[in-house]
This record gives C-alpha cells, sequence and structure tokens, in this order.
C-alpha cells in the first residue's frame, strides 16, 4: 500500500470508545444527538465526497484506500482489519470501508424551487428501506426534492442509506407538517390512490406535486384534501395493493415519459 | 372466545420441540428438509386457506381465532401466548398469527401456457424483499407466471413470504436452468438492459418474456443471447441504476398500458 500523506492518517486498533461511538450511530438517538450518521460501500462514499456532504471520517481495509479520489484535508483516516469493520458496520456482509457524514442542517424549503418541475410528497412512509427506493429512484428520473412529513422514517436510517446506493447525496429532502405546507401550494398537486384517474390518462403537465402515503393506511384525510389531481394505478390482477415505492417509480416513469 | 369444535384444536403451552421445529425453519436447510414455509399476518393466512396451497397447522393469539374463515379439519390449531408467538415468529413484530404451509412439489412447466400473456424470468435475483416485491407487483399486473433462475433466492424465504403481501398465493413460480429453457423458446423475449429501445417507445405485442438481471451484474451473458427485445428505461437524473423490483413494475406497467 502507498503510505499516504493525508493528515489525519491512522493506522492501527481502534479504541474501544471509537467502536462504541461508532455503534451508537447505528440509533437514531445517537446519530440526532451527534449529528452524523454512517455510509457504506466504496461507490456511496465517492458520491457522498464528491457532493455537498461533509464527510467526517473514513475507516477502511487496507485494499480500498486507493480507490479513494483525492480527499479534503479534515478528513480523518483509518485503517481497520476486517474484525473491527464487523463492529462498527450496519450490514451483515460489511463492504471493506465505511463513512461518517455530517447531517447537515435541516435545510428550508424554497417553494419558488417547486415550479416547473415535479416533486414528490410522501405522507407518513414508515419503512427505511422503501424510503431509500424511493430517493433512488426519484435521483433516476430526475427529481430534485422530496418533501416528507415529520413523521417519515429519517433519512439518515443505514437501512435508508443503503437503499438510496449513493442517490441521498444528490437529492434534497425536507420534513414538514404537511398539511400546513399544502395550504401554500399552488401547484397541481398530484396524489397516489385507489380511486382516481388512470396514470395511463393522467396529463401531468409541466409542473407538480406526487403525493404517495403510508404503506398501510395509504394518504391522510387532511392531506388528501389537498389533491387537486387523484391517480390510480389500474389494477389487472389480484394483489391487494402495491408497495409504495413501487406505486412512486410507476409514477415517476410516467412522467418522465412526458418530459 | 367461542369454543371450536376444529378436531385438531389445541390450547396451552407449545411443547419445546414445536418451537424448535417452527424455529428450524426459518432456515432454508429445514424447509427444504421438511417441505414446509411459515407465512404471517391474517390476510395472507386466509389468502393461502383459500389458494391451492395446504396449509399445515396455524398458531394464533386468542383474538385472532374469530378472523379465520371454516378451516378444511385436517388444519392443526394451537392458540398460542405472546411469548410463544415471539418466539417461532421470523419477524421483529409478529402480527398475532402465524402458520405453517407445505411446499408443493416444484411444478413442471408447460410451455404453452406462456402463449398469449407476458411472463417474467428472473437471471439470478438475489435479494429475498425484491423477490417477494416483484411478485405482488406481478400479480398486480395481472402476471401468472415467473421462472426463476436455479441460483434466485427462494421464494420460501420468510422476506420474500412477506414481501408478496399473499400474491405468493396466486403466481406460479418456476425455477429453470434459463439458458436451456431459453433455448426451445419461440416467443418475443424482452430484456431490461441498460443500451437497449426506450421502454416508451417498446412495442409489446401480445405475448412475450421480459428478464430482469441479477442486483450487481444484471443479466448473464448467455441468458442476454436469448434477447430479441432489449429494452431501457430511459435515465434522466444521475443514479447509476435501478432496484430490480423497480425496473420490472416500470415494465410491467407499460405492458399493462397495452393490454
Amino acid at each position: 500500500m502507498q503510505e499516504t500523506e493525508h493528515s489525519f492518517y491512522n493506522r492501527g486498533m481502534l479504541s474501544k470508545s471509537q467502536i462504541s461511538f461508532i455503534k451508537s450511530l447505528h440509533q437514531k438517538k445517537y446519530r440526532k444527538e451527534n449529528g452524523i450518521f454512517i455510509i457504506e460501500g466504496i461507490k456511496s462514499i465517492v458520491e457522498f465526497i464528491q457532493s455537498n456532504y461533509q464527510v467526517h471520517s473514513i475507516y477502511y481495509l487496507e485494499q480500498y484506500r486507493s480507490l479513494l479520489p483525492a480527499l479534503p484535508a479534515n478528513i480523518k483516516l483509518f485503517e481497520v482489519n476486517n474484525a473491527e469493520l464487523d463492529k462498527i458496520s450496519t450490514l451483515q456482509a460489511p463492504q471493506g470501508i465505511l463513512a461518517l457524514v455530517n447531517i447537515p442542517e435541516s435545510p428550508v424549503l424554497d417553494t419558488k424551487t417547486l415550479k416547473n418541475v415535479f416533486s414528490l410528497v410522501l405522507d407518513g412512509v414508515q419503512d427505511p428501506g422503501n424510503m431509500g427506493t424511493i430517493i433512488r429512484t426519484a435521483d433516476w428520473f430526475g427529481f430534485k426534492q422530496i418533501i416528507c412529513s415529520d413523521n417519515c422514517v429519517e433519512v439518515y436510517n443505514p437501512k435508508t442509506v443503503q437503499a438510496t446506493m449513493g442517490s441521498l447525496s444528490r437529492i434534497n429532502i425536507y420534513y414538514e407538517d404537511l398539511p400546513a405546507f399544502l395550504k401554500h401550494i399552488e401547484l397541481p398537486v398530484f396524489g397516489a390512490v385507489l380511486n382516481g384517474t388512470s396514470v395511463y390518462e393522467t396529463k401531468w403537465g409541466k409542473e407538480g406535486l406526487v403525493i404517495l402515503g403510508n404503506e398501510g393506511q395509504g394518504i391522510t384525510p387532511e392531506v388528501m384534501k389537498s389533491i387537486s389531481h387523484p391517480v390510480t394505478i389500474p389494477r389487472v390482477g389480484h394483489a391487494e395493493s402495491l408497495n409504495v415505492a413501487i406505486s412512486a417509480a410507476i409514477l415517476c416513469a410516467d412522467i418522465a415519459r412526458n418530459f
């Protein structure tokens, strides 16, 4: 391995307190308290380094060092062994490299940025994997913003971060009191419901919000009132419902078709 | 609670060997050895009772008994308490009722049934959640059959079963040596690839197979040779790829649009 001249380069055992600190970040309470979350895998880490996020420190097996790009001097580097990585990883099969990233201050949503684009609105999405998959899918289809109700799952949940496959670094996520937020919106508000217009006949136009609801309960009654354009994905077979990330993807794909 | 006259009704502690038997079914090895898998949640259990599957036994908290339909006399019933259910459940938050279901004999695929319909073909899908979500989505869009490569994840994996939300009881799943199977197919073979015709310009026609590949590697080279119609979901934004269940859903929705 090439020696690094990086000023915070460390090789040797992680201390017990370092390990217990990183393990604490597996839990929401400590992520919030410390303002730090965990990302894993070389691809995601490279994407976060190149984003507006501030990477705090990186923990890697020797062979991953050379895969990292040039790094800002303030990122701390720790070469670790497999046993250490197993301890700090959130994954059953750790991916050789893990980083801590600072949670940015909650961004303030400027509603002007919602003009002339489509944005997703999530009302009570609870499953971390669904949240992550929605972020990844939104990124594929060129959506820039996702507005979440206050009771949606935290996007820094390790399962969410993992499911975004790096897309979390590119999508702006806002948490809002949805009913209050929607009151001041003067855009078409589409919503995925069971008895709306077929998605195949929906005229999307050039801008709007697209609301998706909770996995079990769907969209809350108060948020439902704001929907100007109810949309339904027609059922041909027998399943009772679609997974929320699947519904989101089908609507995003249909909007992208009309770009 | 109403007393049941069901002949195999049992109330009282599960034996240690019962608990250890059911727990063994959390693992693939013992599911295969015993030909039994686990389903959980009242909705799924009702759907399996009404399907061609043979339900072997049902374990429930008292308040779930009245939610069950009339049952064939050969299904064994066990009223359990929360502690017992926690032990036998595969879920972090058990849903009050669990059943064991016999794994049917591997069905033989009659290729005549592939005429005049669309069927999904999965080449090395590994994630249990993805597999389950694909089955649920296929069921929504009226697909009847899914053909899996031999190395796909087992559909009786508890995470897969859970993600199907009961749709597993309605979809025929076949495991095949894909390259050998595809050699004898005289249908249009669509495949989700990175450099194909846009899905929005694809003419689906009235029948065909739709191949989706592994989460990381995509479709294997040998299977790729059988694709007559490569299809791509156009990317507008920056994500490197789409989740395989998301890709499957977007293709299914586009096919359903043309039904």
